[in-house]
């Protein structure tokens, strides 16, 4: 008998239904689920780590304040973020009993039925947190007393937890600018190879970002050369790609709203840059800039050999006055339609035939998956596919992905799963379902006999592990 | 063993065939199968309603000649709508006889195989007239001259459908010219509680509609104000909305060709529609136009209540040929690319953050579901989504509204199941393919162990019931 | 016990796992696997069935260098073509050893996992071949041998294998200036009714094909009909259709980026064209010409009953440094976007309504299925669906097709299936994939009372063979 006060996790969850399926992804499913954990992608921030002695803060500092994906929901249901206790940025009041957020939390969970952040809070609790009970609104204050208490103990610090965690690589997001403090302090902790930066030069491109003039300050700080022109620009951030490669980076990032690639002359180049120091540069300079740059970028991962991520399709601060009070990653960013067969063709045609290159795509628009983005993977030696990202982080999100993309792409054009958090304990929650809903899909195949079982037994491996440490180039 | 001349009716169908799953789907539909139909949008004629002793007339009246589903699939075979009973705007001869559309229609019956036209006619003629056989070529007179008796009864009459229906809430949409007069005499009967209005403002607003001027008149009629100008437009508008309310109106309603929203200044609207009353309106001035009264029409609706449907997508009289010939409705109506993000950005911005507005979308592009509407119904509270439209008011389009919002929306962004529908006797039918078709979905989450049998239970009643009372402020 | 080092090809392949639906399936399934092959759009080279002594060539020849489904595949992995034993333009080196081709191949076979490639590849090799073992780095050479032994063997000339195959009618597709010599061998040998031409004008309708010119004096040279203005241009054409039809033609073919349709005033015409002759044609005139003439050519169809073929959204040689050594059809085009509703207005308000015309639509932005082609298929009488086009022919594109076309445009406004490959050996493997996986559709309906088996029976029948013979009007 089921006792539904408790959490939902049957040992075979998000397996389809039919029996002899659900046998074999169990199968491959164990074959997977105890491997280390590959992080290649994600937005952890590395002072956590820095510090052996840090902690999480109270339940709503760990699990609601910094989830955008917990927070936005609750907003679309009428409840200001200044009551879930997230941080205006003119300091206006928030709530800072961390026991009313809670509460809030816990009377509207019923929103979560069926989405992913439900399964991952559910998972989190439970495996990691060791909370059996399921949160209501009556026993919300008896959970948060029990988290707060785990909290306090050195085994839930974050560096505990990512030993706990198997993780064998995660790697975080970082600016172009940063000093990389903290990634100094974990090298000198001797988890440089476990913990690594990743390069992403968005708020140095993009020349409308609000501050940009004191990014590229910081910039010619951060490299030591004054960058007063384009050319200066270009060596500015070659210097910060072989600083962050010291420091242990295997990749870099780029997020754009489309994927628009052309090739600026160096005098066109020379002249918008030169408009943007002035303050005077318009929406098509800033355009035609990127569209150029990611070109560079994929002609100095050539060179250096970084791998190249590109994330494209998501209009971001879609709610003004969401982002005036609050500020960015607050839940507001909405996708658009994208477009990448003619968007990329520049780049691909520059540098897409050369193999030294690995391009990874992630998008939010699914329509692209089996018209552009599978056929373009399955034929260019340089373009790989990011796994389903954001939205599509999710059982049904994988299911699409692996139903529209890999008949076209086969799954050696894809480079397995990341799971793109900020929320650190929500880290094997994600990587356990991108290993099931792997396991049921290609049991899927097993069972309709398109691929037999001795090739599932390498598939789930690739898909869970062997392609993400493959495809960024994991030593 | 099965009967093949009898319809095709099993207990259990439309269910997943995985019997573990089958028996959580049945479990979960017998809780809803017999709530009360809520049915807070269609297109029923009010005046079935309005007198106790109207009649459907012939089977051919009731079922193929207001069906547009029905008679456009036999267009495409190439039948001509004359032969099938339709009025030509020229008066132009028509088949009277209505034993010959009859035949025509089960002579074709097969092309609606796989068809929800071809579930929904099953159920209707099997549960709401008793007809056990399959409708062949052999038996169609037969079987219309059963119809035809029963139609002749009391207890099929409208009302006494309405009543066996158990229908709780029934919209009607209606001009926003229209007296209401049926539906005073519904009031007068004392169901205006059951059968309400719509205010539905279209052919006002769209500038280039045939007849906008004549539509004008009958504003300044209808309201009492002599609308000269856009400020005296408003106040019409607004004159309206009180009548409507008065008479029970929850909701308005609104079609587009696209999402497209922009706020006029008053100068520029009243030079807009200056030009329209003296029949000078451009292309330009209509689409402008109509992206201004969208929003006003959100600004109404925070004063007065109502909720506001956004019906986006379909490019209405494709075929000129039978626009010219047979009207409008007439299954020529054919949906195109829609965009969101963009386009109801200045919307969303100004009234998208108002709990107080209850903005309902309804779409005919199933590659926006995921990648816009449910991440904008998942952050602004002002958003919810309606249920599959049109084409994809069917067992596919339901599922895969499921599978593509329910993960970024949760199902309390959305509001339960609307009938659409003109043929009132498909209303039992179409709302019982919706509980079925919800139940299998929920039955599937149980099944993989997305969500527990006890959330379940609450998810089929909400989709069965309460999101629409509660969404629509039914009282 | 299953042997793994054995192709995995269980008799209830592409089956979904339920066994009850599994059932359905297989019995559906077997009423229609030996029905004779209807392939009414493909791309075998007729020369191959001039002769009855003609031969394949190597395994690579036969598997390999012909198949651009499977080099892409390799050259997305970094392998140049050049190994793969692809011709060259410029006659540079290419492998000329067809066994150390065949190695490579067998290396990389395991990226062939769950793609239909791989799927086609297993039956090929295992039914028409009569290779049992599964290909291996290790086994390549030993099956190499084998296959090498097999095309020398008489049963194994193309002719035998059209006879094995049971084949009822193959449509080629042929250049309008193609003198259709081996076509006329053919029908001296008697097989004028199997093997017939398709009406392929593409390059003499795209002023901007490279070698248009030399095009248009081929025309003229064919039809004997100098092409010195638009009126002889359509002179010429129309000699060429009466030809075509004269040598067993049943359809046209044309090819689009887009799938725009405008009409052009005589003169307008005439004025391109003479641009056109004078080498001064522009993007523009090409594009204003090709959306014309699809309208030219319906009405041609109109006139003398060939069926039409309407493929869009290819965006052909996307890669200019693979066309530039290569040439055409190497693997490199890829899709986008589409648009019909509004691109196909005027044909199909100036044509649409006729049922003389047969126009079938193919195409590779799924979004539009269920938005557009669905719609506008389930309307205008002339509209028909092709089959799930290129990357789409697989198992998942046919669900995705049958899921999304199905419920609005019902089975009988498509057209059954057609392989559209130039691999001959590959068709019984791709028709048998179209009939497995369609019973398995239908059994799914059949499971969830959607239908009842007697109407399945049916439909089987049609998907299977009917509709495609029906459609092209194969005597």
């Amino acid at each position: 008998m089921n006792d539904y006060s408790k959490w939902n996790l049957p040992e075979d969850r998000y397996f389809d239904p039919d029996p002899a399926q659900r046998r074999i992804a169990m199968e491959l499913y164990k074959s997977a689920a105890h491997l280390p954990i590959i992080g290649p992608h994600g937005h952890v921030d590395p002072r956590l780590l820095a510090d052996e002695n840090i902690s999480f803060g109270t339940p709503a500092d760990l699990l609601i304040i910094p989830d955008h994906y917990v927070f936005r929901m609750l907003y679309s249901h009428g409840i200001p973020l200044e009551n879930l206790g997230i941080s205006r940025r003119d300091g206006g009041p928030t709530e800072k009993d961390h026991r009313k957020v809670w509460q809030i939390f816990a009377d509207h969970f019923y929103l979560f039925r069926g989405t992913p952040t439900g399964v991952w809070l559910a998972d989190e609790l439970s495996n990691v947190f060791g909370i059996e009970e399921k949160l209501t609104r009556q026993n919300a204050q008896s959970i948060y007393d029990q988290i707060e208490a785990k909290l306090k103990l050195s085994e839930f610090r974050p560096r505990a937890l990512f030993k706990r965690f198997n993780i064998e690589v995660m790697c975080t997001t970082d600016a172009v600018t940063d000093p990389l403090i903290h990634h100094q302090a974990i090298r000198e902790f001797g988890w440089g190879d476990k913990i690594r930066p990743t390069f992403r030069p968005d708020a140095v491109i993009n020349l409308l970002t609000p501050g940009w003039t004191n990014n590229i300050k910081a910039l010619s700080k951060a490299s030591g050369i004054t960058v007063v022109s384009y050319k200066k620009f270009i060596r500015a951030l070659e210097d910060r790609r072989a600083f962050f490669k010291s420091m242990g980076t295997i990749a870099t990032d780029h997020a754009s709203e489309t994927a628009y690639t052309a090739e600026l002359t160096p005098s066109a180049a020379e002249a918008i840059f030169k408009r943007a120091l002035q303050g005077k540069a318009k929406a098509e300079d800033a355009k035609r800039f990127n569209a150029h740059m990611i070109m560079e970028f994929a002609r100095m991962s050539i060179d250096d050999g970084l791998v190249m991520q590109f994330h494209v399709g998501s209009i971001r601060d879609h709610n003004d006055l969401i982002y005036h009070r609050f500020g960015a990653n607050m839940g507001a960013d909405i996708p658009s339609q994208s477009e990448f067969t003619q968007n990329l063709r520049p780049l691909l045609n520059k540098y897409g035939a050369d193999s030294r290159l690995t391009f990874i795509l992630f998008n939010l628009d699914e329509s692209t998956y089996s018209r552009e983005l599978a056929p373009l993977a399955g034929h260019y030696p340089a373009v790989k596919l990011g796994p389903p990202w954001w939205f599509y982080d999710s059982i049904n999100g994988m299911r699409r992905y692996f139903d529209r993309v890999m008949e076209t792409a086969g799954i050696h054009n894809t480079v397995g799963f990341n799971d793109d958090t900020r929320a650190f304990p929500s880290i094997p929650a994600r990587h356990d379902l991108w290993r099931r809903v792997s396991a049921n899909w290609i049991a899927g195949l097993v069972a309709r006999g398109i691929v037999d079982i001795e090739d599932a037994k390498e598939m789930i491996l690739d898909l869970a592990y062997r392609l993400a440490k493959k495809a960024y180039k994991i030593p």
